[in-house]
């Protein structure tokens, strides 16, 4: 079958929307969507199951059981290395004879790093890359971060006034956004394997932290203090947002606040993606939702930031700004 | 002709965009839009001209000349009331003989207030109200206000970063929005008979306040300053909000800031629309968009403004939110 990319990237958008239904469950291993296609139809689907295995490869071939002469969509290129825990998808695709594979992302991975490419063309399989790669490249971003940069992708969320408060001067801020926005809130945090608030925030608020989402209670991420002084049990300490890749097991982070920690966060540079709820309301004297980080020139502040989705959530509208 | 309520939406929208030509530059006469139509085509148009004549409706009549048996549509009741500047337009209507006239809002000037339409009624010529009623209202806001409430119609206007910030600690504040989101501001100066700062803001920037737009250098609005101490020759001066019903020829009055101008008219409810320019960067510490309003509950700050447009401009987005 002849590379159609339109629909290439169809499919693919099919399973880069697999992909993220394994965020923040896959640690270490990547969060992959797979789609298995013939003759137009899906055969077979899978994602990265929690904990890691299967594979969303491995998944979706069982589900299709034969997938000679079909095409086979994968997020993330096929891993070349075995693992005591399974075998290399690489493998495990060019014995099930697919006419062909499309990619998304090349496994950055050294283990892999394309050597999984490889040994599907030399078993005779087509093999495409680059389709969809900015939307899978989104979805697998804990990932990708942790593997390149050695630290978690981190999310840092704000709630906020039209007039950029998040709090009374007395501290107060319930509520700022309304019912269908913290729900929202608390579907990204199922989607985190850690959330962090700064000393003063717990202090104050003695925030549970945890997913109050019908269904998704057992989905609460480990939880994390920012700031000097001892951790509740069984909470992690911060000290310094550049201490972020010493925590095991998380390659989402994802920031509550208050002001002081988001600046500082900021200011370490170490925001990736800023999900900012803003009610439609004038709150004037009160708390900003960012401290000092440290900005000499209006200058300097911009080009740093994309909209990269915007959507309203009940009276609130939800911005989604990623790092440029 | 039968009432075809879609279709008087339709001619209605058009009426109601004509509308929006004398924004700012009828007073104290209302800024009509109006438009003709027969056998499905426009065989006439208008809008109240500078300076408040002739007319939309007269004005669309001389355009089309013979309207017998035409359908007239007009945002406003057409007055009742000679003038020594022109003749009633529901006199000038009734003897032009269209077969019908549909009108948005009813003209609360109680030398009209029903008794256009009656005269209408009374010359055989049938008459629908209420349609589009709405976006009229919000076309013709300034006249609409200045006859209810005796004062201007209020639009504040802000620039600000993500975290609501519109100026640096130091005070410098160009440029968080980007040249888009500044010339969309100049047309929106266009549109005000006045515009108003506050006595820090003129002392910090010397704002000239002018439109610089071309084409449009000559609709540069009266200037005023808000706070104590004497007023630049030319402008005017405010020194409280509850004043703005004195501001003579002043419909539409456009406030540019700083934060205790917008504080001021803001806990003095006397802020009918918001104009939010919203910049994609982060500002950390500097000075927030709005002081103090007095609010002691979160709960007290919602449900009193509603989006009413919203679109990008450059990077920037441009929020409106209408007082509920």
């Amino acid at each position: 079958m002849a590379s159609n990319s339109a629909e290439d990237r169809r499919w693919m958008a099919a399973a880069v929307a697999l992909a993220g239904r394994g965020r923040g469950r896959t640690t270490p291993n990547p969060n992959v969507g797979c789609v298995i296609v013939r003759d137009q139809r899906v055969i077979g689907r899978g994602w990265t199951q929690p904990g890691g295995r299967p594979h969303a490869e491995a998944y979706a071939i069982a589900a299709a059981g034969d997938i000679m002469g079909a095409t086979l969509y994968a997020t993330l290129e096929p891993c070349a290395h075995v693992s005591p825990r399974g075998p290399a998808c690489a493998d495990l695709i060019a014995a099930a004879r697919p006419d062909r594979v499309v990619i998304a992302v090349r496994d950055p991975d050294p283990r892999t790093d394309g050597q999984g490419i490889e040994r599907l063309r030399a078993a005779g399989i087509a093999v495409t890359t680059g389709i969809e790669e900015q939307a899978a490249r989104g979805a697998m971003a804990g990932f990708l971060t942790r593997r390149t940069k050695g630290r978690p992708h981190v999310t840092l969320k704000l709630a906020v006034s039209l007039d950029g408060r998040i709090a009374l001067p007395d501290g107060s801020s319930r509520w700022i956004t309304g019912p269908a926005a913290r729900a929202h809130a608390h579907l990204e945090r199922a989607r985190h394997e850690m959330i962090l608030v700064g000393r003063g925030t717990l202090e104050a608020d003695q925030p549970r932290l945890d997913v109050r989402l019908p269904g998704l209670e057992e989905r609460s991420p480990r939880r994390a203090v920012f700031g000097h002084g001892a951790a509740p049990d069984g909470w992690a300490a911060l000290r310094d947002p550049g201490a972020i890749g010493a925590l095991e097991g998380v390659d989402h982070l994802f920031v509550e606040g208050g002001a002081g920690t988001a600046a500082a966060f900021l200011q370490a540079d170490l925001v990736d993606r800023l999900l900012l709820y803003t009610a439609p309301i004038v709150v004037g004297a009160g708390q900003g939702a960012i401290g000092d980080i440290g900005l000499a020139d209006l200058a300097h502040a911009h080009d740093r930031w994309r909209l990269a989705d915007t959507r309203m959530l009940g009276s609130d509208r939800l911005s989604i700004y990623e790092r440029i």
